[in-house]
């Protein structure tokens, strides 16, 4: 199947996206968007390292959302990119004068793209101006952190979006649909991987900027699939964590972590994360009837494939995704406009953040770590 | 790469079998075998069920060995066989009776191809009938039992060999000769799978016969396996055990297994097992140069694939070893031929199914679950 996002939003419109996941699952999802009315959503960008790169270019492509304002620590870079994507002079904050976009009107929400131990602090300040907050996941570097973004946000009376872009994702959400509507049969577990060989110097690897190791920044791709492909929550963990190389890199994080967890249903699931070695994001389903996988967590190139025993016989599946980054990010950022425009709560609020914190702290307690609290 | 027999037996009269893995591993590994000289090893059969016929047919294809004797309860269905192999009535034997092929002179070795909880009682009967002993795998469903077979085959002077098939077979060499050989670089961690939807009824489902659940018969493919790639013996274990289905099915034994281990270098291992899903057997290994993946536990279809980061460039691999049933059922006769007639301890002894056994029941203690004692 190969499917573009135009198809898809008119699937949407004729009322079949809506339908993609049968109702009184654990989450919700996206509801096919009404025609966009009114002005576009300006986004102010907190942090312009990488992946705020991919988050301007899906909003130039989205027809919803604008970048009207930047806040960055480098001027000269800051400068480059306002230019690039129409953003006045005016609009460009550094760290420490950024509450001043309180007062700018063309600024409704911001994109928090800062290291992991930085996302509480700005998610609050942005609030705190009375800006609807998009944050990149993990959510934060402690429970306790997430547990005061989500209550600055309430008390602001601003919608809080954590940035789990494979949630608006086509690939994901027939997967999701396929193993929640049964076509597996009753699933028994699951395995998943996600990791890469991180390079010395990168700030991952600085515990007082990520907050800990593989887990946090890739493993949480295995563990939150895990939880939408169920729509359970789990209910036991149990892990390790170790380090292999000596070579500098892990002094403050650790290089590996593998863990088994346990949904109510009695659905388990078998995950690692690394930082040490080429490890393509994948995970499998295994069901009574068959087994379904998705390839790649990334920005791109998702790939389900399937085989499984359907009521005509034998099905097998093999669809490529087709669509280009920054496509997941239009339609994340699409996502959140359209819940800033109606008011309603976005498909992966500030509360899904949490429950991943919580989970990966239960993992790194399992392996007899005490962290994230 | 597809490498048929003639040609691997001839790499290893070459002697480049013999060099496949390199020497100070944990386990040694079969050598080039000289010319066959002599008669061949005759075999009796112990229980003619679906793994004897295999074993059966892969004696017939071999040049080494022999089916000199039958055991069964079933006179009719052993008279049928006999004539097929071309055994004489007067070396079938019942169960009861079976003690009486000491006198027997044509059979060298039995095959133990019993439900599980009676490989000890048979290795142990025939260690004293003064036969070396072929025993399938899990060797047995106690620590105990597999310690006592160990002592009764030294105490009877004959030689004792699990059948992990495996070990013998060119894709996992070819696997373990790359995972060891540092092809892919540091390891860090692996992944395996191993299950099928197992039908009412059948033995396996029956603890009395089986000694447990999935673990033990194809659980132990992934166990062994993180064993064989790394030539490490695991230090650490954390698992869970579960069943979903109400169905009747696991009244005495759970439906899943999923569980984490641990190495002593801190290579990890995430696995899981299953009676209720469709799981084909696969592993996944990653370095930090690349990945390697084998598809397949069964009796044919190894499927080798690999992209990692060689000294001239990337490397892909797609490698079907296209060898059918019963190929792999001679050369594990073959290998326990040549034991018999050189003297030599077979590569994956008593010891090895010893500590498949005690590993198991490492895991089962961590889900809470006294077993296998």
């Amino acid at each position: 199947m190969r499917i573009s996002r135009r198809e898809f939003s008119r699937l949407g419109a004729l009322g079949v996206a809506a339908g993609l996941v049968p109702r009184g699952m654990a989450h919700g999802w996206a509801q096919a968007a009404a025609p966009w009315a009114g002005p576009k959503v300006g986004y102010c960008v907190i942090g312009l390292g990488r992946i705020a790169d991919h988050f301007m270019r899906g909003v130039k492509g989205s027809s919803t959302s604008t970048i009207t304002g930047l806040v960055s620590g480098h001027r000269e870079k800051a400068e480059r990119i306002a230019a690039e994507y129409g953003v006045p002079r005016s609009s460009i904050y550094s760290y420490e004068d950024m509450d001043r976009m309180r007062e700018n009107k063309a600024i409704d929400a911001v994109y928090v793209a800062l290291p992991n131990s930085m996302h509480a602090e700005y998610t609050i300040r942005s609030a705190k101006a009375g800006k609807q907050v998009l944050c990149e996941k993990p959510m934060s570097t402690s429970v306790k952190d997430a547990k005061a973004m989500i209550a600055a946000c309430e008390q602001a009376k601003v919608l809080l979006m954590i940035a789990y872009r494979l949630h608006y994702e086509p690939t994901t959400r027939r997967a999701i649909k396929l193993v929640r509507g049964g076509a597996l049969g009753q699933v028994q577990s699951m395995v998943s991987a996600n990791g890469f060989n991180e390079s010395a110097g990168e700030w991952r690897l600085d515990k007082a900027l990520s907050g800990g190791g593989p887990l946090l920044d890739v493993g949480i791709y295995c563990l939150n699939a895990m939880r939408y492909l169920t729509g359970e929550e789990p209910a036991k963990f149990s892990g390790y964590v170790s380090t292999i190389d000596k070579d500098g890199r892990f002094a403050t994080v650790e290089e590996n972590t593998s863990w088994v967890m346990q949904f109510p249903s009695g659905i388990q699931a078998s995950c690692t994360t690394t930082y040490g070695a080429q490890m393509p994001g994948f995970y499998r389903v295994y069901g009574a009837k068959g087994w379904l996988q998705v390839d790649e967590f990334g920005y791109e190139g998702l790939r389900l494939t399937a085989e499984y025993r359907g009521d005509a016989g034998p099905v097998k599946l093999d669809e490529l995704n087709t669509e280009k980054d920054p496509e997941q990010f239009v339609r994340q950022v699409d996502h959140f406009s359209e819940c800033i425009r109606t008011g309603r709560t976005p498909d992966t609020p500030g509360e899904e953040g949490l429950r991943d914190m919580e989970y990966m702290q239960d993992i790194y307690r399992s392996a007899g770590v005490v962290a994230l609290v």
